[in-house]
């Protein structure tokens, strides 16, 4: 089925806010095996609202509309969409319920505005909110369907999954299973050329590679009669990409390298502590971005300069000097300083040339050792990353040490 | 002058990547006083490009297109240009040449289809693509005009500024200048509060208020004949702004804090270490984002636990036991603790509860308190900030720790 979304507000049109909405519609709507045609946005403005829902019908069964929906003036998409439909606005006493109550939870008044979202379009399915006030809906008229939904991304994101995926399911006689795997350490090119057999002949399962900054993942989905057999036609081809792929892959329900570490700490209940040079924190605020790793990470050392290496973890001076800050032996010690300072189960450190300066024909910009110790293992790995700009290089450390804790706790 | 901006790219209706272009050119579209109507975006297929350019056409007088430039098969939207503004294709020696140079400084081998690159509509101003091989180029008919440029950002924006920017200034007798003044410590509410008076009899100069992750910003906008005037114009409102917002601005360029902060530090040679709790190293990580700061951070110390804590800046067991964690003396023996250890010119700390758990009454989510020492100057500032997640939580502690630096070095 033919569809389009159509991003309806004026902000959108001032380029003060990124439209992300389409971006997440576009990548759901695929995955159902929608054909996405057109995206458009336009302001608030029912005129113009109008002519838009009317074009994409002309060659689009099916019209996603975010924004709008809202209680002031200018949301109008609710009024236009039902007089494109033929409908007229009714109250709808359970959604008005639904409104009042969700102010009282609030503590916050409602003010008469706000009626007007419990008012629906007659014929309408109507879409709970549960992270706002205004409701979705799905109206049909003649086998094209129009959906508004809200326009703040958290809004739509929560009712999309709950509510409007199942209505789109159930338009259709199949059930759509995917699964996610995520990698690292494998380039996109060579990922393709370890499937091609099984991309260039696909129907269904179909395979999807995607790269993304230093990472690659590889969606594989299934359209079937039954939830039951499109999961085991998903689940024979990542049988398949586990045998090929199975050392570069951390994650097959698309979790971050990052998220898929914590998780293993806090399940193993081990603690950790970090000593950073080139990443400068990067590693530490990454980890901690993470609710609940409080358990697990003691500490991090952001030793910046050879002084701090010094004082800060006890590298010692002729290690500095004969081998360099940049080197297997400071990142050793960097890390058996901290395991003496912490007594951390787990102790990682990194130093390196972040760029955009600093390197040398010898140790050129992007080159990165990892020291890691656990129990009995120590280790240290180099990595010679391609320099692409200090932001990603830094951000491509940090991967690398995530994937050594990984593959060694 | 009505514009709509046509995206052309059948990634973007997968979803593959977010459509930054189109944010970018609304923003710098209505800086320079042209109404965006529309935003569209279709896939590589020419004539659903033809209709869209016909259907903008129909409402508007200037369509920017990105994307579909390149040298392979489904790029056609020159093609599909050409043919609505009833002009023919031509080879242009000196684009030609210009892409043939390209490829030898890149020491890389041009192939065929990259000469398609260098046909041009006849009656076309080429724009040069100094950071890719697709030229762009603007096209007149009777008073309309489409404007086309490359789809990756980095080529789009550069050519933009270059070239595109100068087009469009010339079509207009006017000159467009524009300042961005930034701010901490402000709602945007405020912001609009403390200027009603100019923003509700805004003509020329414009002004235009955002509001980003706690932080605000302004942007005083001037379109006259000459720069010199429209510079006067925009120097005078900042005059009046900062008169009454001076205490809130870092900025009248449109840096990060961060930036001026580092600026700062590096313009005055001083260095500086951190001790962190709840922002876990994203302070560390944020200044050493920027390059050339090796030269100021000495270290940067988180430490997550109350042993860490002790051990690691010798913060008392009796303090932690009588004031806990998140407290000012904690914040301050922090500091302490650092200044001993690094002897660094600034050191600062924070202490605070970023969530999700952890808060209490007395010690809500969102408390921080942030240890500065400076020369003869020792304090502490303490934070509450409203609790909206963990990660926004952090930002804005770690804003709060960089507005004390740049208040008080």
């Amino acid at each position: 089925m033919k569809a389009a979304i159509l991003s309806v507000g004026t902000e959108l049109l001032f380029g003060q806010i990124t439209n992300t909405n389409t971006v997440y519609l576009s990548q759901q709507m695929n995955i159902m095996g929608f054909d996405v045609m057109y995206h458009y946005t336009v302001g608030d403005n029912p005129g113009r609202v109008e002519d838009m829902i009317n074009l994409a019908f002309e060659d689009c069964d099916l019209i996603l509309t975010t924004g709008g929906l809202g209680p002031t003036q200018d949301d109008l998409t609710k009024e236009v969409a039902c007089k494109v439909m033929d409908d007229r606005l009714v109250m709808m006493e359970d959604v008005l319920e639904e409104i009042v109550k969700y102010f009282k939870t609030l503590g916050r008044e409602m003010t008469e505005n706000n009626k007007k979202q419990a008012v629906m379009p007659s014929r309408a399915t109507v879409f709970h909110n549960d992270a706002g006030t205004a409701p979705g809906f799905a109206l049909e008229k003649n086998g094209k369907y129009i959906i508004c939904m809200p326009g703040p991304p958290r809004e739509m994101t929560r009712m999309f999954q709950k509510s409007v995926l199942p209505f789109l399911q159930a338009m259709s006689e199949d059930v759509i299973y995917y699964r996610v795997a995520r990698m690292f350490g494998i380039g996109e090119s060579m990922l393709e050329t370890k499937l091609l057999d099984l991309i260039d002949h696909q129907t269904d399962p179909t395979l999807a590679t995607y790269a993304k900054e230093g990472e690659c993942s590889l969606r594989v989905a299934s359209k079937r009669h039954t939830a039951q057999e499109a999961k085991e036609a998903v689940d024979e081809v990542m049988k398949t990409v586990n045998e090929r792929l199975g050392e570069y892959i951390y994650s097959f329900d698309d979790e971050e390298l990052v998220q898929v570490v914590c998780k293993k700490l806090m399940d193993k209940g081990l603690t950790i502590s970090s000593a950073e040079s080139c990443t400068g924190g990067l590693f530490a605020k990454s980890v901690t971005d993470i609710p609940g790793i409080s358990k697990c990470f003691d500490r991090g050392i952001v030793t910046y300069s050879n002084r701090a290496k010094m004082e800060g973890l006890g590298v010692k001076e002729e290690t500095l000097e004969k081998y360099g800050a940049v080197s297997e032996k400071t990142a050793l010690e960097m890390a058996e300083g901290l395991k003496r300072l912490s007594g951390s189960d787990i102790c990682i450190s990194v130093t390196g040339i972040a760029g955009p300066g600093g390197g040398t024909e010898e140790k050129p910009v992007g080159l990165v050792y990892i020291g890691f110790i656990y129990g009995d293992v120590e280790l240290c790995k180099k990595v010679q990353m391609r320099n692409v700009n200090r932001k990603w290089n830094r951000h491509y450390a940090l991967l690398s040490m995530l994937d050594v804790i990984n593959k060694n706790i």
